[in-house]
């Protein structure tokens, strides 16, 4: 029996009350409430529960069939993802005139996906994926191609995937060799080979469309001569050339010309595919401009980016779960200063420090990263204010935070599904309990979508400095507020002087990286992991001296009591590790580079 | 294609250089030197990759099969078992009048111990567990029982398993509920459920010898009352009743009354059968005196905690080399500074940074941990010393190392596993590349033979308070002396200092420990964890300082050269983790024990 509550108390504390939105959602024109939200976190995480959570051990147990190209997945899931569609759950965010619910980003990218992720992974990344296609699709697509795939994608009826990946070409993608070569009725012919394309092929909806990354024939050499294209799986049944203008929503029965030659076996997310995928002359149409290819890509990367993070703090939180129940029934041993049980054999676990040390750790971590999760949530809806002003605030926050979300947010919840496995002893290391599953499948979010060291190379490299640094000012504005206006408070001292010397750290630190690295780039890059690391324990100090303000105006009620706790936790037991970072960072390069490569 | 080159030449470096271990083992009375050692290591490493290796994959893939209470291996895994046998490698420290060869102990534990779980962790553990069994009943089994049973365990013929841990009593043995009813002929009637008994079922061997922790009629209640009996699978054909005197090693045909109800579906060690024994009315004989069975099982169990420890350090070493070999290969992006193979499309992912900051976390962290267990090893050795203050001062220093050899060892090779799997980006959680499978094999290092957070209380509440603190005073003497011998040697400088001041720092945080904890249990149990790892890394820095000093006396040669580099990197970019520790200490229990149980 799989425990799993979704966190709706947390997200009502946080969006309403942490960082109230219901003003800004008014004010970016959504006709959504604080009460009509609510409902719809709580239907979502009834259908989750109800339907993704039961099948969540067969998808691992069974996994999926690949024979003669083609990848068949567990019935169950099948059944699953059509009353998804069914319910309207994958169109939550969508817009109205696709059949969408055109609900808040923030819904959509925090609330949907942590539930989603921690009920069922491996499943909850065809809606994903399928929702960052139709974003650019939307943003960057000719009008005939938004036109024609907009409301099946809108509604999770065809899959959307994001090939980039070749057998020679990871994280370093201007070394690509597809190719797109424009034919005379302004389609291209797309051939090439893409590897780890998730949901690259099933049988969950009747059509997929890939965005491919390729090159066109005399393009600049590297990234700058990327550009993307929408190449389906099917092509419509009525096409003969040319676009797709008022062609039919019926498909051919050949593929077209896409291939699936395998699906790799992995250490987790065994229902979710990991396509090698073949282009061989398959029919696609160009999105946006020639040579704009990284940039769009690295917008849905962005957005898949900032899913992955959540995806941590959803498998982190259903391990936390896990493990807290089996805690609760668990009797071994006495509590140290005399027995809380007298009349049982023996006291129940809780008892033992270094048990709620370790149960702390997970649900203090957790809850940090989910406040983290809604400010960036409202900051993506905030992206799209009518206000100039507003629109460079939230993306300058975003920017930053992206890499944060995705590497911290999914360092921690490995360390965190690792910690919740240790509570439970023999037993999470067992099958029978799901903690064994979430360790191996939230193995694969920091490697996801630009392994952590990427992600952290993206932060210290380009973040911090992009924009003339503007980056790092819109974020240290409200941060120096929120440490003036808290200063005199006597109650709150114990978590502001700490967030004040870990924001003035952080400034330290960051000058030194732009400083050294400047002089080389190779002490910016020895650092990043652990600047990166540094800079996400400052934004959940931050988060948690929040909470702990928000919670002392309702001290005495236990919920509020519990948030005043967690925080003495983070800033006591966790916190801490920002001194071995800053001494880590500061040592610099040498012991790295100069140790002799011929001796690895 | 995996890759494996045991460490000899690090092991080499070690005992005859760092520790010059032939005076110490001709003293001890054993008949070797260190080229007869060599050899034999040599031997045992082309054997491990030959015949072990090969069929590690395989048997994570193909796993055993439960049917009918009997648990079948792959045949691969017998057919290698065998081939073990035939060489003597289950026999090289067991005595020869039982067919052993009587090598020094480290041989076993370290060499022969790291060898065999990097090469196959499922395998490992039958010869290892068998050798412990071994070695208690040699030490405290009447001489009838030595008799009958030595010779088929000391060459692997027959092997052994540890039967303590019930469904309600995990760590807290004291709640046990087997029964041993004692006989008129000298035997016992052993009853009772045991879970998690690792090899408790097979058909690798003959005959199953269990050491089984059970409660006699009218014994005192908890730990106190626990008396270890050997209950074999199979009794002698022609025993009726009474001793095994005289009697064949020609085994009945029906079980003892032993059955295994089952194998526990695991995470990892897929060919190491994990099992529920039923014990109904089995034949047993008690081994050592009434109720000293805990104290018994204790010396088997740390035996089995340092090999559970060099058992990380085995993963951890065969997940970096096969990570490095990948770094090897492949070709990601360009040096910050230039590119360094300008002739080919990318540079090899060596020139990253960040690429060797992982690498590096791995293979310093794996060095310094085989140093200390090189150590270990020797001191096992000295506690059969003839000498008494030769076996007080090795057994206060085995019983202080216990525990962070254990918990340490295996803290640290997960991470490591996990370091090395990211190195290697996706390919790192495919099953094609076999780290994915070494990150899973490791996890249970950190639960098996009491969790590391048990460990870490073993260390803090006993281990540095027994005999009057004297374990903690027998390691401050070398510490210090060997600090005072560097403190004015320039290029030591850089080493020294930061070991004295860990040096120091360890003292303090004693003191704090035993200060605070008296007054409070709880404070000491909440800082143990880290208490450990603290204690951890202030002996790796003493390794690393150790080595680096042997070093310097060959600087110039690439072997020597690297070691110096890695020592410089351990204190630059490994060591100030202690900073956080001892902040996370300090900080007390109240921010654990105060959060409100209710609101977890």
């Amino acid at each position: 029996m799989v425990e799993y509550e979704a966190p709706l108390r947390d997200y009502d504390f946080l969006f309403n009350e942490v960082f109230d939105v219901t003003p800004t959602i008014k004010r970016l024109g959504y006709d959504f409430d604080e009460d009509f939200l609510s409902m719809l976190a709580e239907g979502w995480a009834d259908h989750a529960k109800e339907v993704w959570l039961p099948i969540n051990q067969l998808g691992d147990r069974v996994g999926l069939k690949f024979e003669n190209g083609e990848i068949t997945m567990p019935q169950e899931f099948k059944d699953a993802y059509k009353q998804g569609i069914e319910g309207g759950w994958f169109s939550t965010s969508t817009k109205p005139e696709h059949g969408g619910m055109g609900a808040p980003i923030f819904f959509q990218s925090v609330i949907w996906g942590e539930i989603a992720t921690a009920t069922n992974m491996a499943m909850s990344v065809l809606p994903a994926l399928t929702l960052g296609v139709y974003d650019v699709l939307n943003e960057h697509g000719d009008q005939v191609l938004v036109d024609y795939f907009s409301s099946n994608l809108a509604q999770g009826h065809w899959a959307g995937t994001m090939c980039l990946t070749e057998p020679h070409a990871g994280t370093d993608l201007g070394i690509i060799s597809s190719k797109a070569i424009p034919q005379d009725d302004g389609s291209y012919r797309v051939t090439g080979t893409k590897i780890f394309i998730t949901y690259g092929e099933h049988d969950m909806t009747e059509n997929i469309v890939h965005l491919v990354l390729a090159k066109t024939p005399g393009s600049p050499e590297g990234t700058k001569g990327i550009t993307m294209f929408l190449v389906p799986k099917y092509l419509p049944k009525d096409w003969k050339s040319g676009d797709l203008d008022g062609l039919s929503h019926d498909l051919m029965q050949e593929h077209n010309g896409v291939t699936c030659a395998g699906s790799e076996e992995k250490m987790g997310i065994h229902a979710s595919p990991t396509c090698v995928m073949n282009f061989d002359n398959s029919v696609g149409w160009r999105v946006g401009d020639l040579h704009t290819g990284m940039k769009l890509m690295f917008q849905m990367m962005n957005q898949e980016r900032l899913a992955t993070g959540i995806m941590g703090l959803g498998l982190a939180e259903i391990a936390y779960q896990n493990s807290l129940a089996w805690a609760k029934d668990r009797r071994q041993g006495r509590d140290l200063r005399g027995p809380k049980d007298p009349k049982e054999p023996a006291d129940n676990i809780l008892v033992h420090p270094d048990v709620r040390r370790m149960l702390l750790e997970a649900k203090v971590n957790n809850e940090g990263c989910r406040a983290l999760a809604a400010w960036t949530g409202i900051l993506l809806d905030q992206m799209h204010s009518d206000d100039p002003d507003e629109v460079e605030y939230a993306s300058s926050l975003v920017a930053l935070f992206t890499p944060i979300v995705k590497a911290h947010f999914t360092d921690v919840a490995c360390e965190t599904a690792s910690t919740c496995m240790q509570v439970m002893g023999g037993a999470g290391y067992c099958t029978e309990y799901a903690v064994e599953q979430f360790y191996r499948d939230v193995r694969i979010s920091k490697i996801w979508e630009g392994t952590n060291g990427v992600q952290a190379l993206d932060l210290a490299g380009r973040k911090i400095t992009q924009n003339m640094g503007k980056n790092l000012r819109h974020l240290m504005w409200p941060l120096t507020e929120f440490i003036e206006e808290n200063r005199d408070i006597p109650e709150m001292l114990e978590f502001n002087k700490p967030l004040h010397q870990g924001v003035r750290g952080l400034q330290q630190l960051t000058l030194l990286m732009i400083a050294e690295g400047q002089a080389n780039p190779h002490f910016l890059a020895a650092g990043a992991t652990d600047y990166c690391r540094y800079f996400g324990n400052v934004l959940l100090a931050y988060m948690w001296a929040k909470m702990a303000k928000k919670a002392m105006e309702k001290k005495g009620d236990p919920f509020y009591d519990a948030k005043i706790a967690s925080a003495r936790f983070f800033f006591k037991r966790i916190y801490p590790e920002t001194v071995s970072l800053a001494a880590k960072i500061q040592s610099g390069h040498k012991s790295v580079m100069e140790y002799p490569t011929e001796m690895f």
